[in-house]
């Protein structure tokens, strides 16, 4: 049985609707469908959100929302008139506009229950759409569904992992169509995931049906292996580790909401990322593990804005509890560090720079000065971190020769390196300005 | 003016302290001298510091203490008689005796008064020996040195810097022969350096009379650039930075205290590693700064003992404060890591494996996965750390490729790699049966 979740540019129109109902009607496997609100028609469009984000600042702020309504609705319209469900459309326009009869105490579930609407309705009209052309489906709510989260202030959080695996196995008999991006708090409040969150959605689905496999269709055939811009006739992923998704995921490669992988990583459920305007291509599979690991490198990531804080003190590793004392300073500025590598008597820290103001990072330096009595401290901004990605890159006795080699050759200094912490990657620093040639190299070096 | 100190071997027998005197006589800027207790005189013999603390043993325990005390004489009376010191011979041996008029009651100060006694009688030895050949020279208490330390349960240790430094600067009319191995705290009470502390009291002299060089006086020409049991004929340093020299002397070269450096290095003053037996060589400075730092990679260091301790748990890196719980729990098992390099949902804990019993090992395991959740946990014994090590090594583009191509060359697997955290050395983690190879791999690479 299989989990298929559709993105915002899959369900935008009434012909991606029909490309949609082909893929389900091809496998009688796909029992569960998780549903985005729909995205962008065009480049230029507004995605279905952004217009309900609008909507719920306009009632929060006693603003008129007649137009908006309108705006929202319009978009709905078009794709139920020309998908001929009138009667589902008369549902909609009600949900929408009765949205304005929430009590305004509560903003943030206002917001969220907006928010949430866009996806809400289009599992409705989904629902409605399949079982017109003879695919029976319900519209089912993530309550029932059992996605049950909880509540923080940056969105909704996933349970332990435990508690998904204490439920009984989600079932339906018909179809099943699933609103994606909110869940509700085991007291029954909605709360709504962060912005890419129908992909935590559906992964969860698959997990708590547990699924043999999860779907998640998108606009694109598969994962690259490196930054397409960069490399010219990049080739795509055929597989790829959950692990080494993770690897690629931190430094630039965003197909999937970050927190999505969990349900189906921790509920051992292969992934698939498919292209719902050319479902033939077989895409990218994500797996527990790999069958082929000797050889791989399988991809290069690169992500810039890091700023590197260098710590030099002499004797510095006779002090115990010198590296707690750091954290503790880097907790009190609430900074999120990275990597924290050391030397004998030196540390440095690596942390995103949007993190820094120079006003945060003047007070830190002189916080570390009297606080640690460092002997110097050397603030570098614009690094990148360069990942090059593979299971058994620790097995694999030339990688790390290799990698540096051709970097060196390409004349790209190596500002940092790290090899063997994690056992899917080898990271490397290197300046901002030579990332893309840092790229190039590796890629050069690595699959041609 | 120079500072002098002058180790165990340099001090255990006439003939070595005539040695001692023409280094002196040869060289008008040499006016404070640091001593050791006498050494070992030959490969089987005992440190007589060993037979102090026997000694204060015996003498704790109430047991009979006259052949002890006997045999310490015999060692003094040799150099005494063959010297023709008869009159100092006399002032040590009440020295000695007198010890066990002290109280019990503070054993920790009984054990140090009776192991400090050595370097003390050896200095009065000392400077009776180059009076009677017509270098004036005076014994000098530590106390009245400035050797002013805090008291700690594993031994004296040093103040911060800025104490010694508003001290007003040593001087002396006439030669001053100063005990290494024991200060005294502000209280007065006598407290001693933990082995090798020597070193230290003579660093402190240098910093405290405010001397252009400290000249440490050893059994070895010069330090090597690599362990001289691997690599025939290794070439040794002329000279390095007190950086490069910590790098070093954290993986097995262990020509001087680790903390000897410390009032030198703050205080600037240049050290020079020479050999009593052959005085004319030019030894190994110790620089602040090196004046040919391109180049450079002037030694390869290596030790072995490392334990690491993986822990992987999937989306790690967006749990605020990981890092920080992992510190937590290593300071509530009193356990000192040296490395704590991170991937992305892993990190690995590298720390000195006498630290850990398999019982220890166990209840930490068992500690990380029910407090952190971990998803995976493996222990890795048997690692060794291998430094290569030289200033200027953070500009040159090449070095780790070479690096790193010399290992792969060998069949080397290099378990951890990092570089960049310290501006002056790239550590590999090797297993420690690769750990001779490994070493013999970058000396070939960088030194042939």
């Amino acid at each position: 049985m299989k989990v298929s979740k559709f993105g915002g540019s899959s369900v935008a129109t009434f012909e991606q609707l029909k490309k949609v109902l082909a893929i389900i009607q091809s496998d009688s496997d796909r029992r569960f469908i998780v549903v985005s609100a729909p995205g962008k028609r065009h480049a230029d469009d507004t995605k279905l959100t952004d217009l309900f984000i609008q909507y719920a600042n306009d009632f929060l702020t006693n603003q008129p929302v007649n137009d908006i309504q309108d705006a929202i609705i319009t978009r709905f319209k078009a794709i139920c008139e020309s998908a001929d469900l009138q009667e589902v459309l008369a549902v909609i326009k009600k949900q929408i506009k009765d949205l304005t009869l929430m009590d305004k105490s509560d903003k943030k579930l206002v917001i969220d229950t907006f928010k949430a609407n866009g996806e809400d309705n289009n599992a409705r009209l989904v629902a409605a759409f399949l079982t017109k052309h003879h695919v029976p489906a319900v519209y089912m709510n993530p309550r029932e569904a059992g996605i049950i989260v909880d509540e923080t202030p940056h969105g909704a959080k996933l349970k332990p992992n435990a508690y998904y695996q204490s439920q009984p196995p989600l079932t339906s008999d018909k179809i099943a169509v699933i609103p994606g991006f909110f869940g509700y708090t085991e007291s029954g409040k909605l709360c709504a995931f962060s912005r890419g969150g129908s992909d935590i959605s559906g992964s969860m689905v698959a997990a708590l049906a547990n699924a043999d496999l999860y779907e998640n269709f998108t606009d694109v055939d598969a994962i690259y292996c490196a930054n397409p811009k960069l490399i010219p006739d990049c080739p795509t992923l055929t597989e790829l580790t959950f692990k080494e998704m993770r690897e690629l995921s931190y430094s630039g490669f965003s197909v999937l909401h970050d927190e999505a992988l969990i349900p189906t990583f921790y509920a051992n459920i292969p992934v698939v990322i498919k292209n719902t305007n050319n479902p033939n291509s077989p895409g990218t599979m994500i797996l527990p593990e790999s069958l082929n690991v000797e050889k791989r490198v399988v991809g290069i990531a690169a992500d810039s804005g890091f700023t590197n804080i260098y710590l030099s003190k002499y004797l510095m590793n006779r002090e115990f509890g010198f590296g707690h004392s750091v954290l503790n300073i880097l907790t009190e500025f609430d900074l999120q560090y990275d990597h924290m590598p050391s030397g004998i008597d030196d540390i440095s820290i690596i942390l995103r720079q949007n993190q820094l103001t120079p006003e945060i990072e003047s007070k830190l330096i002189n916080r570390f000065k009297s606080a640690l009595a460092i002997d110097e401290i050397k603030v570098k901004h614009h690094l990148s971190m360069i990942a090059l990605v593979g299971e058994g890159m620790k097995q694999n006795i030339g990688v790390a020769a290799r990698a540096t080699k051709a970097l060196s050759d390409h004349h790209v200094n190596i500002e940092l390196l790290n090899q063997g912490s994690s056992e899917v990657s080898i990271f490397f620093g290197v300046n901002e300005a030579d990332e893309n040639q840092a790229v190039q190299a590796l890629y050069q070096e690595f699959f041609t």
